[in-house]
């Protein structure tokens, strides 16, 4: 029996991440903003004793596309996620909860304000996703001309983590004395501005909210370019990632946890958590045949889209689904170096159109297995137990169906394995996870000076 | 019996509406961060009723004094208002939800999103309270130099409060098909981008969430300056008010709602809801045994330091408590107008140092009716029906002890009365409180075109 065990996240994107995922008979075709939906998959997650439940968050509209493509898609309508996440917090008692905001364009004190607000609610089970915003589009929300270019959204987000982490450490864990008797309700000594004067934000604090349960809210990240990695390896508790090979997996997990020492910290700091969208089956057959009901459900205006970066819009539309691209085997010239992989690729699998973009939407980038149970186990403990993984951001593809199947038929194959909690070991979310407890920055510093 | 029906609202300062409330065995002393004592709050209010429970707010610590004063203060750690609200719409089913947020510190996308959030979550339950952030130390949180000028604040607040009803309406009502077997998921010709130039924004939008239950979430005002008045006629739906005698409040009453006209609003589109902080005892002595018991409770240090922008703290330091204050009856020469009215006050109540500040720490310039629950009945009604208010923001000076109070005592005789409902009439907070449902602004003017 493997002592170390697994952390699971649960990826709620509203209908499932399939990108047809809507129109399957298991989603709920409104879950954008449908809240009876989110409690019932967030007590799915708990009654599966998944670490957190996480969403992708962008603030703006991302739809693209011409109207015919743009009409099926269905993330177009959904919460803003620290507030799903308090409503859930109310109606649940152990799941973490995970919210992706921006460093780009949200403000240091507020966001510092809503987390902490997140982490006093649920008792200590908030998380931030940190992100710099991939959408290049959004920046006209906040009257900014342009999305601004990768290193200095990266240069705000490290300031900005700073600047939040400061202002989460306001009070002191000790300060509230409040003493009725005495009328003494706390101790000003224990309470600290941060003056905070940089290139990008001038924030003088202190926070309005006491020391949040944690101390912090987890800290997570999703960017895997060099200055997203570099980022995690600073301030990240957990990083999300998009592997579909194990030799992929293992060499980010090395690269992530090996900059860490730079920045003083210890690779077990930091969980590495790829994700996986595990379609199961009793049989394989089962499996398999799932799958290939929801490709079936990507209209071929949505599958088209995905590769107008490819070929021109106007040229995809009257392409023959069923057979190769019409220039196949020989690719344009003058296209760029993702296009070049994705013909390769077409050219290697014999790909159909309709082949090749169901194979580009189905997965979004991420690790598909199709299996049973049992097989689905035998991946993710492949992954886990060989440097890969610490965990697993887990992606249904169809909500609530397929995390429904995951909590009945894989957590109880892991557990059997000795792979997975049987009962949650903590109260807080990084009890759960097995991280420290960051002490203050104003503490630290006495305790530190006193060693 | 009366046909027109009061509207209520709890106004829940955390520990309650008095100063010292932390201190009254009544109390929850840790309540600001306390969702369980919130959650038992909003259910008291809804089982008694209530319209809706509100919250005030403000982006930063608004503590002052000095140290001896600054440590008895009970309101320096509290949670953000709508993810406060977003957790309890999660355990309620009718009561409504106003969360205050600033104009001034906040980002109308960002709001427009959170609010459009909170809306969705509580199944149109939910309200805005538009001030422009009356605490002048707040600003270096955001970066800022200075507060800025209440013209320059209610210029912004008009612009803000006209985009984010904008983004509200990106999606027309019947944007949503979702059609599972065409693939159809919405309409794109029923989202609009607002593409709002103005003084203080650029905001291109569209908003990233359906629009809300209510099309726009109520909105509600609390500045009785000039510029706050006409912010309020122009768009406010209930306004907050604070007068201690009928006669002013009369008069505010017949202002407001004289200024709607202009703006093409009528009088009964504005729910005008001064406050009330009733004290409630089985007997009138009781009630005022309870007042005076929570009178004492105000620490000399407190109550001095309501006094510091009438003498210096250093001889209010000095001061004889049980003694009038010891240059009255001379006030000094050029202190301003206000210190005049307070110490005409303290001449004419023949006030002693204590009994001065008691009375201006207890009531926060708030109406404090101390009596039985039919006294305090008489009150309510006999402002309700002389033009004087459409409802109350009811204060409990103690919470949870005086919501229960109210609940118990106050509400069976007012429903007695015929002056409050017996069941909530409607789902949403705006069919609780009669207010109409907006029609957005893009398909409006479409029908006032065919009109
Ligand atoms: C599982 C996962 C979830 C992500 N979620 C988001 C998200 O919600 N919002 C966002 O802007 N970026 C998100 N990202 C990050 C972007 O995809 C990221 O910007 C992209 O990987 C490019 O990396 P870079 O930002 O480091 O350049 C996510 C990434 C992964 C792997
Ligand atoms: C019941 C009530 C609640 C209020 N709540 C807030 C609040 O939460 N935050 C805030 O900044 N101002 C609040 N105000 C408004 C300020 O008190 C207001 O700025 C002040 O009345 C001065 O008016 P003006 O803003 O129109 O100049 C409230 C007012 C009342 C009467």
């Amino acid at each position: 029996m493997s002592q170390r065990k697994m952390r699971l996240g649960a990826f709620i994107m509203a209908t499932g991440h399939h990108v047809a995922a809507w129109r399957h008979p298991g989603s709920q075709a409104d879950s954008g903003t449908n809240i009876d939906h989110y409690i019932e998959v967030a007590q799915t997650a708990e009654r599966g004793l998944f670490d957190q439940v996480f969403v992708a968050d962008s603030p703006g509209l991302q739809y693209k596309g011409d109207d015919e493509a743009l009409r099926r898609q269905g993330r177009v309508s959904y919460f803003e996620p620290v507030t799903l996440w308090a409503a859930l917090a109310a109606v649940t008692k152990h799941i973490g909860f995970v919210a992706t905001a921006s460093t780009t364009y949200e403000d240091p004190y507020l966001l510092a304000r809503k987390f902490a607000s997140l982490d006093h609610i649920s008792k200590g089970r908030a998380a931030w996703n940190v992100v710099t915003t991939s959408a290049d589009n959004v920046h006209g929300n906040f009257g900014l001309e342009a999305h601004p270019d990768p290193a200095v959204r990266y240069e705000r987000a490290h300031e900005f983590v700073d600047v939040v982490k400061g202002l989460w450490d306001s009070y002191d864990d000790d300060a509230f004395l409040r003493d009725q008797a005495s009328g003494v309700y706390f101790d000003p000594q224990k309470l600290h501005a941060l003056n905070h004067v940089g290139k990008h934000f001038r924030v003088k604090g202190p926070l309005n909210i006491g020391r949040p349960p944690q101390g912090h809210p987890v800290i997570v990240q999703a960017g895997s370019s060099e200055d997203g990695k570099e980022l995690a390896a600073a301030t990240a508790e957990a990083i999300f990632a998009a592997w579909t090979s194990l030799g992929e997996a293992q060499a980010f997990y090395r690269d992530v946890k090996g900059r860490m020492a730079k920045y003083g910290r210890r690779p077990e700091q930091l969980l590495v958590l790829p994700g996986i969208s595990p379609v199961i089956g009793r049989t394989e057959d089962e499996a398999k045949a799932k799958w290939a009901e929801l490709q079936g459900l990507i209209h071929p205006a949505v599958g088209l889209n995905t590769l107008a970066s490819f070929w021109p819009i106007a040229e995809l539309r009257r392409f023959e689904l069923d057979a190769p691209p019409p220039w196949y085997p020989e690719p344009p010239k003058g296209i760029n170096s993702r296009a070049h992989v994705v013909i390769e690729l077409a050219r290697r699998e014999k790909f159909t159109v309709r082949q090749l973009y169901e194979y580009l939407a189905g997965a979004r980038g991420h690790w598909v297995v199709v299996g049973t149970p049992q097989t689905i186990a035998d991946r993710m403990q492949e992954w886990f137990e060989n440097g890969a993984a610490d965990g697993f951001n887990v992606m249904p593809p169809v909500l609530p169906q397929s995390l429904n199947e995951f909590v009945e038929l894989v957590v109880p194959e892991l557990q059997r394995r000795g792979l997975f909690r049987t009962a949650y070991e903590g109260r807080t979310l990084r009890e759960n996870l097995g991280l420290e407890r960051p002490a203050s920055r104003y503490t630290a510093s006495a305790q530190e000076l006193a060693a």
